[in-house]
Formats: C-alpha cells, structure tokens, sequence
C-alpha cells in the first residue's frame, strides 16, 4: 500500500514539523518569562531574582542546542523541499535570536545586582525603563504569536513597530546625562542603568529579526536589509 | 556509465562547497575592512572616511542574503549529509554573526561621527580603544582563518581569547567613569566612546559563535554554553 504508506511518512514527517514549532514556542515562552522577571527584579531590587534569573539561563541555552540539533537531523532525515526547509532553516535562526534574547535577561540581572549591591540610594529614571521594558516584552510576546500563527502581517507591522524601541531608548539616554551631569556621583549606576535599557533595545533588535525569519518562511522572499515600505509590500503582496 | 556521473556529480558539489566557503570569505574580508576604517575613522576623526563606512554597510548586507539564500538552495538541490549538511548550515549562521559585526562597524562610524560633529575639544582614551580595536580585529582575522582551514585547535584558542577583550572593555568603562566624574561636560562623548567600545567588544562575542561553528562543522559536536575546559577537550578531542 504505497499511498497508506507515502501518507503515514507524511503525516509522520508534518507531526515532526509540529514538534519543532512547539518547542520554540515554549524555549519562546521561557525566554519571555526570563525577560519580565530580569525587568521586574531590576524594578524592585530584589537580588534572589536577580540570583534566579541568571541560574535560569542555562536552560535556554540547552533548548538552543537541542532543537537546533533536531533541524539537522530534520533536514538529513526528511530531505525537506520549499516552505517546510524553509520553516526548518528560519527556526534554527530563531532559537539562535531566543538563546541571545535570554543573554540580554540575563545581563540585565547581572547589571541590577551590580546596582543595588553598590548603592541603594538612588536608581533614575525607573518609570522610563519600565515603560521600555514593558515595549521589549510585548514585542517579543507579538512576535512568538505570529511565529505559531506564521501571520505576515503581524510580523511586518512588529518590524515597523522597532523603530520605536530605538526612540524610547534615546529618550531614557538623554534624561541619563542630564542625570549624570547634575550629580556625578550617580554616574556610575546612570551608566549601568544605560546598559539594562541598552539590552531591552536589543531584545528588539531581536524580535525584528525574528519576524524577518517568519516573513522569510511564509513568503520566501528575503526582507532582511530592504526598505521598510518595500518589506510591507513584500509581506503583504498576497493578502491584498 | 553511472560511475563517472556519480563522480561528475560529486565533484561538481564540492566545487559548489568550496564556491560557499570562498564567499564567506570574501565577505568576511569585507567586514574585517569596515571594521578597521570604521576604527580608524573614530582615532583620526575623518568624517569622509565615517560616511563611506556608514554607506558601505548595504554591501555586507546584500551577500548575508545571497549566500544564505545560496545555502537553502544547495540543501534542497544536494541533499547533503553529515559533515556538509553542517557546513551548510554553518555557514547560514556564520554569515548572520558576520553581518551583524558589520552592523556594529556601521554603529562606530554613526557614533563617531556624533562625537566629532558635537565637539572636537576633547575624546579620551583613544590609545585603550585603539588597543581594543585592535585584539577584536585580530580575533575577527583569526576566526576567518580558522574557518577557512577547519581548524579547532585555533577555533579553541579564539573561544578562549574573548575573555581578554572583555577584560580591556571592562577597564576602558572604568577609566571613562573616571574622566566623566572629573570633568562632567565630557559625559555624552564619554557615553559615546563608551557605546564605540562596547561595538567592538561585541565583534569579539560574535567572532567566538564563529568559532564555535567552525568546532560544530569539523568535530558534529554543539561547544556552545559549555565550560571552556570541557569545551576544548572536545574540540581537540582527536587531535591529541
């Protein structure tokens, strides 16, 4: 029975595919968590989660590895054609932007535990950089959702959405300065302060090239390094 | 005669490796030459040199996609297995870190250009970002040799040497705190120089996933988020 049989690899090799997007979404799910809860021990000052937060990352580096691992053995396996090796080839570059997401949490923890352990006195612009924080999640959250529902235009409207990102992390650096300039003695924490809104605007850095990978899987075409009106035009073409 | 074709065959996909290997060379090549005019401009103040960099990036960015794009195709058309299925894909997140460093190329230029257009009275510690611009190059040179002769042992040694840069960042930030404390109207190009230095540390974190893929292609084992002793003794696992 060659059809049963054709039907039952296919189906086999489609549970597969299956399997791999689920595990990005919980390796996506993980480094979500890690991000709020590196942001919200900053916020509070509360060193165990800062200590859990750092500990944690070895467990998205290890989900790295693993699916990673399960791309080649995929592509060596099945012999993937068209969108399904292109599904396998974007995730293993999406696990890679994740794991970098989780070294962004995790540095963000390091940073606050530096802070606090320095002094508690003073600690600026709070306020700022939970607005900011609270941007570099939901962008990260959007982008999961339209990985698991591979939806173009959600991923082209997050690409276009870095922009702001960028502009809320300038604005936190300009009110750094003037903070800097008028105590220098808070120097010091304004410029780690700098560094844990620095690794938020990566993480949006990273979203963005993760909607670029969902686009590329879906359409095929390439969107990295195009114009952003062009992009949307890419990403759009068929749903008009 | 079968044997002849099969043998015309896999030449003809070795050649398309070697073709693989010597554009990621090529384009390493050219990120290595960003990253110094990049660095050169900063030290000298050339803001020509600074806006042929910044208008340069587009290069690296067009053969990011190209090669990629070329490694899908060779995966759908070849089949490969074992050691060049992962060259294959290697190479796919060779040239992501390599565009990325010349992201970071394009960000000095940008950076410099900032410092030198606001004020040219006083930029601090050029002879430590000097040294620093130095080792990350050199480790971005290694690397792209490394890659070019599959060689773990230098790989190994390159994973190894990211520590130092780290090390030299580290104490460029001190003595920017200091020059920033001492004489505040130096505090944004201070944050500058800090952001310049913090671009080139990160040529060295990419260079070192270069490294470690140069490991995955030649020893099939994943030597990222291991110890570095354990690291090595798996990249060198059969060369003792």
């Amino acid at each position: 029975m060659p059809t049963l049989t054709s039907d039952h690899i296919s189906r086999q090799f489609d549970a597969e595919l299956d399997g791999l997007r689920s595990r990005v979404t919980q390796m996506g799910g993980l480094v979500e968590n890690q991000i709020e809860r590196a942001i919200a021990a900053f916020l509070s000052g509360d060193l165990d989660a800062m200590e859990q937060v750092i500990a944690d990352d070895h467990r998205i580096n290890g989900l790295e590895v693993s699916i990673d691992d399960e791309c080649a053995h995929i592509i060596a396996r099945r012999q993937p054609a068209a969108g399904d090796l292109r599904l396998v080839m974007a995730v293993s570059k999406i696990v890679t932007d994740l794991e970098r997401i989780g070294d962004e949490a995790a540095k963000i923890a390091r940073t606050a535990r530096e802070i606090y352990q320095r002094d508690r006195l003073q600690v600026p612009r709070l306020a700022d950089v939970r607005k900011l924080g609270e941007l570099g999640v939901e962008m990260l959250r959007d982008v999961l959702n339209a990985f698991v529902r591979l939806d173009v235009v959600e991923s082209a409207r997050i690409i276009r959405s870095d922009a702001m990102l960028d502009d809320n992390f300038r604005g936190i650096l300009r009110q750094l300065i003037t903070y800097m300039m008028e105590d220098p003695r808070t120097i010091s924490s304004a410029l780690d302060i700098t560094f844990i809104a620095k690794a938020i605007e990566r993480i949006g850095d990273h979203s963005k090239n993760i909607a670029e990978s969902v686009i590329y899987v879906v359409k095929g075409k390439d969107v990295r390094h195009i114009a952003i009106d062009m992009m949307e035009r890419e990403a759009l073409g068929n749903e008009d």
